[in-house]
């Protein structure tokens, strides 16, 4: 596969992007966070063939996103496990869902919900807030962070002289 | 591109991927969340072809994503703005910058900050709540709703009788 690295680009977003911005790797993902652990469940599920699956998950174990679990039979089976990074994506995933479930399923109403366990509640739709307050697209500006690079520090500065 | 369609899975997350899983698409987006509208202005931030930004820029209109307005000047500049749908893809953002903050740029700190136009002050980090208060991933569960096919139901259940 050809593709151009983003991973020069001054921004979290382009580097997670470089990483995560695979069709499969997500999907790969998405089945990780519902439980799914070994090779050929994967493979069942996504219906994907044996080179990519292996290229996915072997790519997501060296970004350390999945950990890569022998098990006890002697290396007949093995697990791949969600790290605390790989868990860290758990806004991510319920966010790409949440979206899907209210513009592309908007007449059937969602094919998974997802809930507390010890309630049955239906978790609350993500927001992005401050003070825990819901704030709009239209009231946030973006600043130059102390990871910002010279280029990134123009841009920002263009970018709000332009109003 | 050759690419397997995710459309017919039974889940809002594949068929979101199916529309927004290649990086163009998501970085075009950021920069459309940073306000670039202007297809010579993707063109110049991203480094991209005329060919692929056309392509990718047609994808997220034919979505209703974005949307095309051409300017007063007799069609010589057009602009592409988010629309309603485009809009609500901000808390996919977000997730996405922020877990590229925490796990890519840990060392250095965030390059971008989003900020309250108003105080300055920093947006909240996005995590997954109930009733407003976190919720950890291992005290979430998938259930079925009103939208899934008789194989996702039979898929939650099996993965349910796992424990």
């Amino acid at each position: 596969m050809t593709r151009t690295s983003l991973d020069h680009h001054n921004c979290s977003f382009a580097r997670t992007i470089d990483i995560l911005g695979d069709r499969w790797s997500l999907m790969i993902l998405r089945d990780a966070f519902y439980g799914v652990q070994r090779f050929s469940k994967f493979k069942e599920r996504l219906g994907i063939t044996q080179a990519v699956l292996s290229a996915r998950l072997a790519h997501l174990v060296q970004q350390e996103i999945l950990e890569r679990k022998v098990n006890d039979d002697g290396g007949a089976t093995q697990a791949y496990l969600l790290t605390p990074k790989g868990k860290a994506l758990f806004p991510v995933m319920v966010s790409l869902m949440q979206w899907g479930d209210d513009w592309i399923h908007a007449g059937m109403g969602p094919p998974i919900i997802l809930e507390d366990k010890a309630s049955g509640a239906t978790i609350d739709k993500l927001q992005v807030t401050l003070n825990g307050q819901a704030v709009a697209l239209r009231n946030i500006s973006f600043a130059t962070g102390p990871g910002a690079s010279d280029a990134t520090q123009a841009a920002v500065a263009n970018a709000r002289s332009r109003g």
